[in-house]
């Protein structure tokens, strides 16, 4: 039978993408698989291996792990990114970081397919096929949970995965310890920020320092996850319209967002940041849906990097039993002026001003005190 | 000499409002003084003595407890509340409920001015003010720490009180446990919403269970007191346009403010839910710059009541060393369901459905593409 | 052979849906046809022989113009609904009404299919469709002209008729004069609001009035139309991702929205309408999408009514050659204080107020000011 | 007596400024006059001279208008700025750039001191201000329209002038013909734009061209004024909290309006626009509010210019007894893709997929309504 061409198969060595595998050349297709080194807990060389022996063509693994902190984390923390004042949306940031790859790959292959093990209710399939689609838009994607001789087949071994992963939250956690079973001393670390990403972290006892973006993102996740720090249990909105519960753990992401918005408070002025704030909430949507390849979410990052221009400086702050707390902050650009805020030092601030300010923005008010009054005594 | 007039002095009992009731009288106002209890600790009864003894004309001391939680926390509490991503704007929230009954009092005894001690530089004096002008048009009011002949005679010993204030910060705390001496064991917690206000409040292990609001809201400062929860150390933007520092402590309402949102999307449908959150980021601000009686906080309040109809269930939470954890959610009107998320059941979601919504969504992805690929051809 | 069901179609009377009725029976379905009155030219007799003739088992003719002027347009003349700055929504409204009785039969005749000739690349297939789902989850909704065994069939024809609608704009215009042709005089209407909806319509030479929202509605189309009022050619972005063209005359909501958007500035206090406004344009945006009958829809209407509470009184306008032009405005309940705003009276208002209220809002610029210049010297 | 320092004043040549010059000088002031050409019909010359008459020590008259084009109202009309959906801030434009003048003059001629004649309801004194703040932290500024001692001299003058310009609308129009009064035939043209501003303007059938951005402009008001293009009769919001009534012309920038609207919502994608409607209406705020020179109007007008990087190509349009039309658009960078959008052409598109789009869009709709299904039976 002669191929009915070629398809990159997004891989992870288990169980669910070894079907695909296999299901794949079955149906004629020469597949190569991919698996993008992230970060995450994996035997690498086991799962070239077992594709091989599965029947791949070819076999990319690919250690994406700096450019995935570099130009995806980064700019999420910058945007302060928290999808429903919660999740703070890593694996949605993972996404687009290894379609982006999948994508390159099935270019450089001559490949016309793609395909994921995604399932068919779930965002990834989305942020995953619009990161292809957005990058190599006559590519075609096959999705093999959602084409129906495959899903009736496979089901039954389906289930029992999701059965575990949905009835065994206690194990879900990989990276953090139980808050209660955490050291009972605090862990005090100084973060620095340029331009609203890290540059550096420093243990403040033990004087260890990291400094290159995927040290110190795995520096934070080590101490976090030590700590117990960013575990949530949520229920939230999928894209497709469902609620669903989710279980996440994200020890250097939670760090990093109190530590961010702490400095960007205290070096960003009020009213930038109120614009940013809102196009940080559209930018975790977008991220959420699956939309980082598009003109809005390109848009929408060139505008929250333009607002961190003058957010850097130094963050303290210590992790104890699941909670991060900022202990100070200091910075060359802070809009902090502590002898203007001072009750000691009038300086140029005359507190009459004051009662104008506010008595001017009482007028609106009463007028409509005015009107409510006349409407009252009408009735 | 003949009266200027009759002042409501809103009296705290301290040396600052002595200071300012006995310049009054000077000036030669017939003074009114006005303390509300709205649960802070303090001696009501030293406090009525030394009003009387400074020549008060007249004392109110008014229990606004239960008129604070039900009219003012439980909107905060529906709208999740918070100022700049951190602030739970517990003293915010006090202003226009202290205010309000000051201004009833001096209508009532016919005084033509009030008067507070909040400084030149601060948000309180514009909470209060705004609230006075809005509630009583006609109102003069007497802000002595913006009247030079004042300020410059007695700034020495506010500067002394501001200085022990902003210097002293670990005795700031009053309702809060250090997080580290806190408990090694968890409370755990059932929180019963209606219309996304708590109803009841339980405590698992103990069956103790409050069902007012005041008695919920002092039970959960109570334990969330107990096991340090919600302490914070931030720069925010005051509303006259500086930096500064705050450290709060809002333990029941920070427990309160997890329970709400786990409830809230568990409940509410994803879209209602992102306008409501852009309504209740008006509302902080709102909340927060002292317009609660302005004509859009009523109505953002009004729109935010309307969108808590369904929010009802039970939230199942524990305290822990600082730290709030939700453990699970229940409710007669959830909108989650686990039937449709589910692998197992496929039920009346066709799968391939997902194809089309994706591929759709990608239409306008691939248009960009395209001219961006033009574009860049023609470079 | 017996029946597959019945389907309830959506009937135009015209060549396109009379080609799916044929079509629906040869697949076996026993076909209703429905056909809406929302004010459009129609020989609606003809149409009810033309379905009998062609095996409509039953026939609905439904004058739906009162509730499509009263619970579709006027909610959207509250909201200043208006799509990408331009497009008053026409076509969109009608949806929503269309669907919903659509449904109403379906539901009252047992009927589990409902079908309709909308094309498979627009906005009204989803309009229609999304009000189906909404108000009848269980329903099954049959579209030709996505099947692909019928649009091949049928294609050719469909093309002539796009061909011809695309390509003889000036034929499109049903309800409006060109302007150039349009009186040389102009007339002068009052309109008069009650909570934010027309209530009567006056022609100030002629003395003639109008009291009923259908009345209302037809006065205003015709008058409108008799001046060229409320002609477009926009470039607009559809659901589905695409940009379209589309041409609208909307003569009589062209004149109420700039009366209501007067009216409204005129009663509403500053900061409620600006909250509104970003209502408005959500609204717009679910009401272009097709959107009406979802929870975020019936929030943000319950929102914009509440808004409205206050908009009431008349606006003189004059409509001439394709413009509307706004005369004057009175109401009863104007937050407009001539006294307040005058130049002659001082009143209550001390100019030296505003130089705080701006000394105040310098605050912020002037500490921006200072840090820039610090860096700058920094260079 | 020795002078008390130097005032640079915003000079009009009216009655109203010389008096406040007059009465600097009294108060013992040197005063450097400012008159700026922004376009305005005005006598220079003559304001020269009476100026010098007067006693100004220094005249400064100064020609603005191109920096006024390029650098205020390109970027307004880049963000279709337009306060309260109706004003096209003519005046609200020109008064930074005339500030920022002022205050580079008072910079190089070591004055500590600026004054204006603006009034102390206005909005133009907060205009002036913060932009004199902003860009000369340290500067002292003279309103003499609120200082007692002047306004209480001069009132009955200045009454008599607003009395005359409230009184006597019809002839406040300068540069427009009234509408009834317009030639009987439309002119024709065709609007160039690049990166979202107009590069050329040309009349199609004349022929004539303009290319620079001053021409432009002034031969956009000339035709626009010749058709009574763009006036209108408002109730606005002033900054400071009251109600006013304004009337205005803006010939050239309501053409202007409508031509880059169209432009933009042709070539650029649907959801940044969505985004960048945002901004817009946020930047409009800001300019009617005084607060061009801030760092939020700053950043704003940065993320708007980025928007408009593929915002170009041609409008053309015809102007006519007080309206505008647009008659047709082009461009290299169209995202209108006329195949996809056809009947005729399928093309990439597969009507099938808007189905599942359609379905996965309804999924929370019809959860809505089972719950809401749900509650109506539980009643």
């Amino acid at each position: 039978m002669s191929s009915k061409g070629t398809v990159v198969l997004a891989y992870s060595g288990g169980l669910d993408t070894s079907c695909i595998l296999v299901w794949l050349k079955e149906q004629g297709y020469d597949v190569i698989t991919y698996l993008a080194n992230i970060g995450q807990d994996e035997d690498f060389e086991a799962a070239r291996k077992k594709a091989e022996s599965l029947g791949a063509k070819k076999v990319f693994i690919d250690d994406l792990r700096s450019e995935f902190v570099e130009e995806f984390i980064w700019p999420s923390v910058q945007a302060n990114a928290m999808y429903e004042d919660r999740y703070l949306l890593g694996t949605s940031i993972a996404r687009p970081c290894i379609a982006r790859r999948q994508v390159q790959i099935a270019r450089q292959e001559g490949a016309q397919f793609v395909s994921h093990g995604a399932t068919g209710k779930g965002n990834d399939q989305i942020r995953f096929e619009l990161t292809c689609y957005a990058l190599y838009p006559e590519v075609k994607i096959i999705a093999p949970w959602r084409i129906p001789e495959f899903y009736n087949r496979f089901r039954g071994r389906k289930d029992l995965m999701e059965y575990a992963e949905s009835h065994a939250p206690s194990d879900l956690y990989l990276m953090t310890k139980n808050p209660e079973d955490a050291p009972n001393t605090p862990d005090e670390l100084e973060i620095e920020f340029k331009k609203g990403v890290p540059v550096k972290v420093t243990h403040l006892k033990e004087g260890k320092t990291k400094d290159t973006p995927l040290d110190i993102f795995c520096y934070l996740n080590e101490v976090g996850g030590k700590h117990g720090i960013g575990r949530i249990d949520i229920v939230e909105n999928r894209f497709i319209g469902m609620k669903s519960r989710g279980i996440y753990e994200t020890p250097g992401g939670t760090i990093l967002y109190h530590a961010h918005l702490d400095i960007e408070t205290f070096t960003m002025d009020r009213e930038v940041r109120r614009i940013k704030q809102g196009l940080g909430i559209k930018f975790s949507e977008l991220l959420y849906n699956g939309f980082w390849y598009s003109p809005e979410c390109e848009f929408v990052r060139h505008c929250i990097d333009k607002s961190q221009e003058n957010v850097e400086g130094k963050v303290q702050l210590s992790v104890f039993k699941g909670h991060v707390y900022i202990l100070g902050r200091e910075s060359p650009s802070s809009l902090y002026n502590e002898e203007l805020v001072s009750m000691d030092v009038q300086g140029d601030y005359d507190p009459c001003d004051a009662s104008g300010f506010i008595r001017i923005n009482a007028v609106r008010l009463r007028e409509h005190h005015r009107l409510q009054g006349e409407a009252q005594l009408k009735q």
